[in-house]
């Protein structure tokens, strides 16, 4: 499968399963919109893409593959729901669609949010997996990436370096913890699932989902600034509006679009040893410094 | 004991392992404090309470007791900080001090509340507890109760309340979900900690949570008309003020308290036949319809 395949694959695969597991909720059919809304507004679905890639490399993806896929799918929409709100970010667009407080109104969105959080776990915890040990340590790293320890946390440094100057050292610890952290999920949760316990394994794969998370968040801060705002969806130069620091402010373009090669080069680099089989994960690593939306 | 001994084991035994397991992550100080002060403001801990006396009853608390108290109690302090913000019930005063969003930020209430949803699950699914079969069921049991079929659809309900005419039923409906969810989870979770596989024992303090849980909102209404705000800690005629339904408006201030007795007296009944080890649950029923605040 080349990676347009791939990705027409995890995409239909995570969707299909979300869009099954979201039942609509009689009393609270307003949520119910909201949620679905967002979850499938489009989304890239790189992360359940990583989670799905990892798994082919072991014997292939399973129910508990499916559910990680999907949990961490609902985590990172939730997280968009909420950094969207005007307390926050203050973003009317996503993707090229209202967000969700626009769609819907403030509190809606407040209360998509959190019960995406709790979907999330509820997708984990379903009794029908089966697979009592595996699960609780797939909650324990989605619990572990998602809160205080991981992408919480990355959204309030994230706030608070509003109008301030940062280096380097800060802007990368703001970035590991606001999307490395669940990227990095999605990786181990695709080899969790599946049974990997190999340590060196494990190690290589979260070499390779930090690299790449980071250098995803580079090619991120190049777009802002490189693409239109019809490509990318959102508002071009919201970062800059936002006096957020950025990779080319720290760098340059020509600095940040270095960097991004380099981490590139160094994920691939540790997934080199799994051969062939690795082929999706390689070409994902490719796609994120070359996407341009 | 009694209950107000009761009380204070059940509040310090709580307090102190939030407090231990609330360790400070450095990159995240101010959420950090955010989520220490919603969570220790003075709240009666009555879930945590229902948690440990009904472990009780079944030779006594143990870890995932402990657990689970601290658990529903931060997925209670979530839905506080959540529900007090602007684009919410608008409140800005809880237990006699600001609310969250006062004494910070709006964002970092919002993000507090987040990251006190996942610390819930952290709590529950520690591998120190080493028991993951249990730990799944209180995680499926507590994301049932707090999600989308629970106290976030009861929230929901309830907003959409506002300025509307609705009947018991339908007021039932939106207690039953927003905070009725969550004391039949504590409860239950008291009984899945230590084991307890019986239907009949399961089913009996079901009904008994599902009773006291909608006396205690009946008695919620009674006393917003009836305490003057020093006593109540939150604004009188708050839930007036805001045009939404309530038992009084209903009943009127006699019937209401009526209800109260009835499903006061409907919890006690169920727990019956637990006798004498049933003292606290009994103490805290007649509680619930006692107490200004």
């Amino acid at each position: 499968m080349n990676l347009e395949q791939f990705s027409q694959y995890a995409r239909d695969r995570v969707d299909q399963y979300l869009d099954q597991a979201l039942d609509a909720y009689p009393p609270a059919d307003h949520l119910h919109q909201a949620m679905r809304y967002s979850l499938f507004n489009g989304g890239k679905r790189v992360r359940p893409m990583l989670t799905y890639a990892v798994a082919e490399l072991f014997g292939g993806a399973n129910a508990l593959t499916d559910a990680s896929a999907a949990a961490v799918e609902s985590i990172h929409a939730y997280s968009l729901i909420h950094d969207d709100l005007p307390a926050m970010d203050d973003d009317n667009l996503r993707r090229g669609k209202p967000t969700c407080h626009i769609q819907f109104d403030e509190a809606t969105a407040i209360l998509a949010g959190d019960a995406l959080q709790t979907f999330a776990f509820e997708l984990l915890s379903q009794p029908e997996l089966e697979a009592p040990t595996v699960q609780l340590t797939l909650i324990q790293t989605l619990q572990n990436a998602s809160g205080r320890f991981g992408m919480v946390t990355g959204q309030m440094i994230d706030l608070s370096n509003v109008d301030k100057q940062i280096d380097i050292t800060a802007l990368e610890q703001m970035h590991r913890h606001k999307t490395g952290a669940l990227i990095r999920a999605a990786v181990k949760m695709g080899a969790q699932s599946v049974g990997v316990s190999s340590e060196s394994d494990l190690n290589a794969l979260d070499a390779y989902a930090a690299a790449i998370g980071l250098a995803f968040q580079v090619q991120d801060d190049i777009i802002d600034i490189t693409s239109d705002t019809q490509t990318l969806g959102k508002n071009q130069f919201s970062d800059e509006d936002a006096n957020k620091p950025t990779y080319p402010k720290l760098l340059g373009l020509e600095g940040a679009q270095a960097l991004a090669k380099r981490l590139h080069d160094e994920a691939v680099a540790q997934i080199a040893p799994f051969g062939d089989k690795a082929r999706p994960l390689v070409e994902l690593a490719n796609y994120i410094i070359a996407r341009n939306h």
